[in-house]
């Protein structure tokens, strides 16, 4: 019984029509962030994500071997991207505007799904999914954080010794701390404080 | 059959001689932290615990209704105390000598065991144990921090806007994401360029 007869037979009669390759694995993907959403990690199962992507569980199963794999490649893709700095010509304004963004990646869909995940899965499947938020929103907005700093120190604005890893820590650390233990979303007041009574002091020559 | 009966039917023969109040209150909270080293959360049981102090089952839950009620009264009582701040004459070394009393607490066995516990718990439990790093180590050290602030600005050394949540929390901060999110334990050396790259510049006038 070869795989696409069991794929066949898993679809119901009059679904999506077949679809292929990026746009079938997209579908699968979206499947899988909507089910997180929904019935959580514990509910998940492969089965429910190949009937949210009209699509049988062999297509699913032929493209990750696991829920983990499934579920971590939907909420790196579903990140939003954190690949350009700001740069709209003061360290205030480009600071103020990343915090933004990162704000924007901390409290999307796949944001919040990873972090209700942290919570439901063990600790091995932990392990990969805290690798996932340094991979995908620690690190990319501290590479855009140097940007900004050397940018600022270009233009004569910023102290040339700030452009170091210590200093680049300070905006995430504040970020993941406060919506830690203080359970702050981080309002624009907020991320404009920070900026102003943190960032600012801390760059300035 | 009183409780007495059932405490002393418990006890070993040629236990430790009757202790009460906080002599015996104090061998339970021991053996509860030994407990959680040794077998950890899941593994801790009232009763194990009253075997480890060398008591019945009974005095135990005389005084702790529950597993949960036992365990954050050990880590609470167990957790060096945050309470003076470090008076050298000046803020950088004052900062680095708060910042090894806060790493003390972190590394201490009752804090080993608080994120030991973290990760093992549920979900409800774990509030309430993040309420203690939050109670018992956080809110200690942003008090000490603004008492080493407030005096450095008195001596002229600290700017006088410092004087602000948002300066208190970066520290802590800071702390709580590279041991996070790095798996830094902060060495000395990590202390010394935190304090001299993000505090110093952060502070001075």
């Amino acid at each position: 019984m070869g795989t696409s007869h069991s794929e066949a037979a898993a679809r119901p009669h009059g679904s999506a029509p077949r679809r292929r390759g990026p746009v079938l694995e997209r579908a699968i993907l979206e499947a899988a962030l909507e089910q997180l959403g929904t019935v959580g990690w514990n509910g998940l199962t492969m089965e429910g994500v190949a009937v949210g992507a009209q699509t049988g569980k062999a297509a699913v199963y032929r493209r990750w071997s696991s829920k983990e794999d499934l579920v971590a490649d939907a909420l790196r893709t579903g990140l939003p991207a954190l690949d350009e700095a700001p740069d709209h010509g003061g360290v205030r304004e480009d600071l103020y505007q990343l915090c933004r963004r990162v704000r924007a990646a901390m409290y999307s869909k796949p944001g919040y799904a990873l972090r209700a995940v942290l919570h439901e899965c063990d600790s091995e499947a932990s392990e990969r999914f805290q690798e996932l938020i340094l991979t995908g929103v620690i690190e990319p907005s501290q590479r855009l954080l140097r940007a900004v700093v050397e940018r600022g120190i270009a233009r004569g604005e910023v102290r040339e010794d700030a452009a170091h890893e210590a200093v680049y820590d300070v905006m995430p650390a504040m970020m993941m701390y406060r919506s830690k233990v203080c359970g702050s979303e981080w309002s624009d007041a907020e991320i404009a404080e920070m900026i102003d009574l943190v960032m600012v002091p801390l760059l300035r020559r």
